[in-house]
């Protein structure tokens, strides 16, 4: 593993080598009064003729899509993994994108009964339960309070689920796709609850959801008047179908399947409800046969998204960039470590972007690969000073029977011809 | 205009009026045992029957759309402002948005010659002129460098360009829609410079795109080296076909058309190219015949993009969310103010969401509404102190025959009865 270079940033001496790598790898040096014949290359004149007619004009797409080129850049479900798509998953292809916001187009998908259609006009909110006085709101109603705008990740709590029992599925997309990071507009709850008056009795709060599952969960009354948000609009814009259109609620750095979509209903209550999806699901059995449940944060995580299995390297050696996404419940991440060597020696990775609470952070370290077998891996390290643990510490604390919150270090093996595989190291 | 009360946040005991008023005007009291026959209304059990089917599954769409409650959510150009669509513009639909990140199919397009259809495996960047050695790079290349992820907006010059000769079109989406803000993934371009050796005398580099009008501009080498970045990614995914797909310039904070998208030359020289987009086009006439050059940045400017004219106000009186955005090419925005009455009095304004350089902000003023006539403005001052100046000042200062750069203070009226109109006051 000593042959591989750490390249620090900004661009230092080291870096010349590095860029020499570059050109043997790939950019071509064009010498003196080569360049006249470069610019008249086959490649520039005949391949590449995009500049010999006019492309459509402004009139083309009221609503713009994504290139012709980039049709593989989807969500992706796996057919096997449940009895019938309307309550099942897909996955964020995270292998493909860069940055820390998610597009709205790839958000992933996790629904209990299907995509409720709904016609924002007919749509009510209602508030009852241990409260002064019962609300219905309509949109517009919703809209005339005082509004933030907040940048969160959500991540599935079975986000992972499968690596409990041993590296399973072979992609980031699939083992850590059921994360997005979009920035939401949206009326704190806290001021809809005081228009209707809390009673002194009323200390959880039930959220329901107008699809046919009527999801529901059950939220500690301090979470909903510290940073909940009745929602409308994701990334600038209206709240897609398959997010909760019109409204959903945000539930920072909390399991994703509290964020109730499509909700309808708020009932004020002195003691959790129970519903399904907190006592039958999403709890997290443990090998003794007990359960831990109310497990409502989602702890500090990271995967490397490339290099990784769908996003294999096929450059050969010299500069590489490996990158990365960590996240936390706790708030902000403070550092991201990444190792090549499957945990026997860590480098410091460089965050770029903006570190908000309660949203991704992207990291990267830039490498100059000597060919050799890699095994990568990312430990990310929380304001809160968690660490991120290794899947074998996880096991040993809960077992094996879990789906839950796995948010242990992934391995990816980088083989010398460039494939990638999803692999355990111990 | 004492009627209007300013609300102040968080919620103070003067809101609990405001909260009655939300209730008078819309919000349904459900009285004690009401609440049953309030889930039992027409409304919920037949009208909102969206609990009653399961809806699309995971498998549905590999890559999301809007709600179709949301058609109208759309880019518009305007047929009778350009001899073709191939070039031309269409403007962002601001007034629909919030936030400060636009949804990638909302961000306007302006085209010289139409979008230029790009394979990337094909596409080549060369750069050339005053370097030691002259480079070509392919799309992978450029993927090994290091990269930064950043939040900018995007401001044509030319936007708000039709009120230097007084208010004209009717709508925020029409005045002020050729802004946008995404967050890019790019390499800094000082990095590829730094490769290629950029010679002593080397003060000005042409950027040029593959499109058919060849769009070329010249940047000072003090912009380049600093913070401009050669970007493949925005919000994520891949940049769109007519956002440059599969690579553009990012300048930050200066005027959209240096921004060159399909970039496929950089040329390193020792003075400003003098090309057609930064002479004949994109220079500021004045009111004597000579004309401004070089008006790079864009200056401090905000917009209030509801109420306006697409969205009037449709709730009569009481409780009235008033939001727009902010920007400047000089940083961050330290203040916005707002007034109610054209501009005699003036109210700070709330900013919700990361407030970072050279990237949109968003401000809110939540007032009670008296439902009598209001003048809206608003205006923003920038960190380097810079206040955004009114349509008068601009022309006493420049005349009437500029085209660019106005980022003077839009008015909008709104009549009792919630209809807003674009007009100007003195």
């Amino acid at each position: 593993m000593t042959g591989n270079k750490i390249l620090t940033n900004p661009v230092s001496a080291s870096r010349r080598s590095f860029l020499t790598s570059v050109m043997a790898g790939g950019a071509a040096v064009v010498a003196g009064s080569d360049v006249a014949r470069a610019a008249g290359d086959p490649l520039i004149t005949e391949i590449q003729d995009w500049n010999r007619y006019s492309g459509d004009g402004v009139d083309a797409a009221p609503y713009g899509e994504p290139s012709e080129f980039e049709a593989n850049v989807v969500r992706r479900d796996v057919p096997w993994l449940t009895a019938d798509p309307v309550s099942s998953v897909n996955f964020t292809p995270l292998h493909e994108l860069d940055g820390i916001i998610t597009p709205n187009g790839l958000c992933f998908e996790r629904h209990h009964g299907g995509v409720a259609i709904i016609d924002p006009a007919d749509h009510r909110i209602m508030i009852n339960g241990l409260v002064d006085t019962p609300l219905v709101f309509t949109m517009e109603d919703l809209k005339r309070f005082p509004r933030e705008n907040k940048l969160y990740f959500l991540e599935c709590a079975a986000n992972s689920g499968m690596e409990w029992r041993g590296a399973q599925l072979n992609g980031c997309q699939f083992t850590h796709g059921m994360v997005h990071c979009v920035m939401y507009t949206g009326v704190p709850l806290k001021y809809l609850l005081e228009e209707a008056g809390v009673k002194s009795t009323g200390k959880w709060l039930l959220a329901e959801g107008a699809d046919s599952s009527a999801m529901s969960r059950s939220i500690p009354m301090e979470k909903v008047l510290d940073d909940c948000l009745v929602a409308f609009k994701m990334n600038g814009e209206a709240l897609r179908p398959e997010q909760g259109y019109p409204v959903r609620l945000v539930v920072p750095g909390w399991e994703g399947n509290m964020w109730i979509k499509w909700l309808r209903r708020l009932e004020v209550g002195d003691r959790p409800y129970g519903q399904r999806e907190e006592t039958s699901k999403y709890t997290d059995l443990l090998s003794d046969g007990m359960a831990r449940r109310h497990t409502f944060m989602m702890d500090v995580k990271s995967v490397i998204t490339s290099p990784s299995p769908q996003m294999p390297v096929t450059h050969g050696k010299g500069p590489l960039v490996i990158t990365g996404l960590a996240w936390s419940g706790n708030g902000r991440i403070s550092k991201v470590d990444v190792s090549l060597d499957g945990g026997r020696n860590w480098k410091t990775a460089r965050l770029s972007g903006p570190s908000l609470p309660m949203a991704l952070h992207r990291f990267y370290l830039d490498i100059d690969w000597d060919g050799s077998e890699l095994f990568l891996q990312s430990r990310a390290i929380d304001e809160a000073g968690m660490v991120q643990p290794s899947k074998d510490m996880l096991r040993q604390a809960r077992g094996v029977n879990s789906i839950y919150h796995n948010n242990g270090i992934q391995t990816w093996q980088v083989r010398a011809d460039g494939v990638v595989e999803n692999v355990e190291v111990s």
